[in-house]
């Protein structure tokens, strides 16, 4: 059996696990550091943590084939290099493949978090078999992963798959980006709650008290609500999905993918939204790209960290 | 010398030549087929026509290595089969790189005519050496190329490009597609026209009538009239070029491309146009993938059918 060691790496948060050949971790844990350390320490918490999973497993240390870094932000997987993470700044310039291989004599690959998460549902995920596939994950905000003859494309400055902006609305709503009509401003987080606060506030009746997280309203709320049948949270789901398809009918007749993966923590609102989100496809697409293209709910869920960054290092070691 | 025999199949009207290594025409005609004949004796007169071309070439046989067809419409270059040309229906379903391969002995290849503009740009024109590319013919309508580390991404069922049908307004224009907003009627003939035509009804003083083409406003005549300074067809110019470059900061940020490649009837408008497609693009991208890309003119110009078509031969074969 071989196995890979996926680090997902969220800021202060670390999650390491081994993955086996099929996709399950056979063992995994989480750590905490402190951003404020310098970004030598940091890494050196981040080798300690990955030996102590590695010794936890008590598997043969010959049969961990590789590493792989899954983290958010700007970065270059050529270099292995972390470039700009918001939450965690001490740690920009750093090599962190280098750092990391020679301490734990593996080979190491970075890459950001939703490319780590695209390459999970590729191998072992809703993607598996499939070769031209979109990734989508929608929660606070959208990012997106592109994969193409079975492999990532990550552009010519590592930067492509920025879907969550893609703009849907020329004269549209001004994003932080810089941009108008970004599709995030619509279908992230910040636009769902903005939607069920409209309808709130013309005093349709809502069963959403009973699903508020630390009181306030939140797309994880309104997935709920709408479960139980909530009439605004349903409406806001189903125009969600609709806007969400159309954005992907856009990417349908650009890309003409074999299938569109849709992950992050909307998409725990089941079919109330995923069946706006293929109808908003199919009335907008092309039909023949439209009738080619499958819309799936991401495989990996919680998972999707770990085992998507584990599968960096399988892409790149084809082994 | 190597050369490649390129078939520009524009419907009724088909332009044939050969072309050098260095994407030169050695030599070329056009010819007129009639729609009303059957498939059958179309496929004939093109395989006539091509051995003319040939023959008139008195170049020896065997340094011609191949040929390459760009065709309008939908079909599959895998099976080298027409599928739908709206302008030659008889042609629908027929396999026509067997049918001329057979009768002339080469290999042939086939594709959409926008693919084949985007090779021949990639290997003779503003595309040579890069890498990661989309080209863009904006004409009556808007197709798309999309060139993935020096080749071709075709999609799942070859119809990736579809770059007009990017909806820019989800609330926008209706589309003869089904879609709305589409890019294509805001930068396509159309909706060059219907600005323009807005802009005159005002009352605007204008000097498009020394320019007019069989009495019509065309984009042709908008572009030598903004030229020549008039101040309706500049700023008409100016906004479609605003809008095409906010479209292609959409595709910066999914693809990121290293180029921007714009070609068709609208490129010939010159800097009036580029620089407001620069500074949309500029001012909605992100600005990683922004500084990273180059938007650019086509190169081929009128010959960019028979040396495109040339290209896909010269692709396939890689020699």
């Amino acid at each position: 059996m071989k196995y890979y060691v996926g680090i997902d790496f969220g800021g202060t948060s670390i999650k390491i696990g081994i993955v086996d050949e099929e996709g399950s971790i056979v063992v995994k844990n989480s750590f905490v550091t402190d951003p404020h350390k310098s970004g030598e320490k940091i890494v050196k918490d981040i080798i300690e943590f990955t030996q102590k999973v590695m010794d936890d497993s008590t598997l043969p240390q010959e049969n961990i084939l590789g590493i792989g870094i899954g983290a958010p932000g700007l970065l270059n997987p050529e270099l292995g290099q972390l470039q700009l993470l918001a939450n965690v700044p001490n740690l920009n310039g750093i090599f962190i493949t280098k750092a990391v291989s020679e301490e734990l004599n593996k080979p190491v690959f970075l890459d950001n978090d939703v490319n780590a998460m695209s390459m999970g549902e590729l191998y072992y995920g809703s993607g598996k078999g499939k070769k031209n596939i979109i990734a989508l994950t929608v929660g606070t905000g959208v990012g997106g992963g592109i994969i193409i003859n079975g492999e990532l494309y990550r552009g010519t400055t590592f930067t492509a798959g920025e879907i969550g902006h893609m703009s849907i609305d020329r004269d549209g709503k001004y994003c932080a980006c810089g941009n108008y009509g970004c599709l995030e401003r619509y279908v992230g987080k910040e636009g769902i709650i903005e939607r069920f606060k409209l309808y709130q506030s013309k005093g349709i009746e809502t069963s959403i008290n009973k699903y508020l997280e630390n009181g306030q309203v939140t797309p994880k709320a309104i997935a709920m609500a709408a479960n139980d049948g909530d009439r605004i949270s349903i409406e806001v789901l189903k125009e969600t999905g609709e806007i969400l398809g159309h954005a992907i009918a856009s990417l349908v007749n650009i890309l003409n993918p074999e299938m569109v993966i849709i992950g992050g923590g909307i998409s725990n609102a089941g079919e109330v939204l995923m069946e706006p989100v293929r109808m908003g496809m199919i009335k907008h697409a092309y039909i023949i790209p439209a009738a080619a293209v499958e819309i799936v709910k991401a495989k990996l869920g919680n998972n999707a960290g770990i085992v998507g960054s584990a599968s960096l290092a399988r892409a790149k070691l084809k082994i």
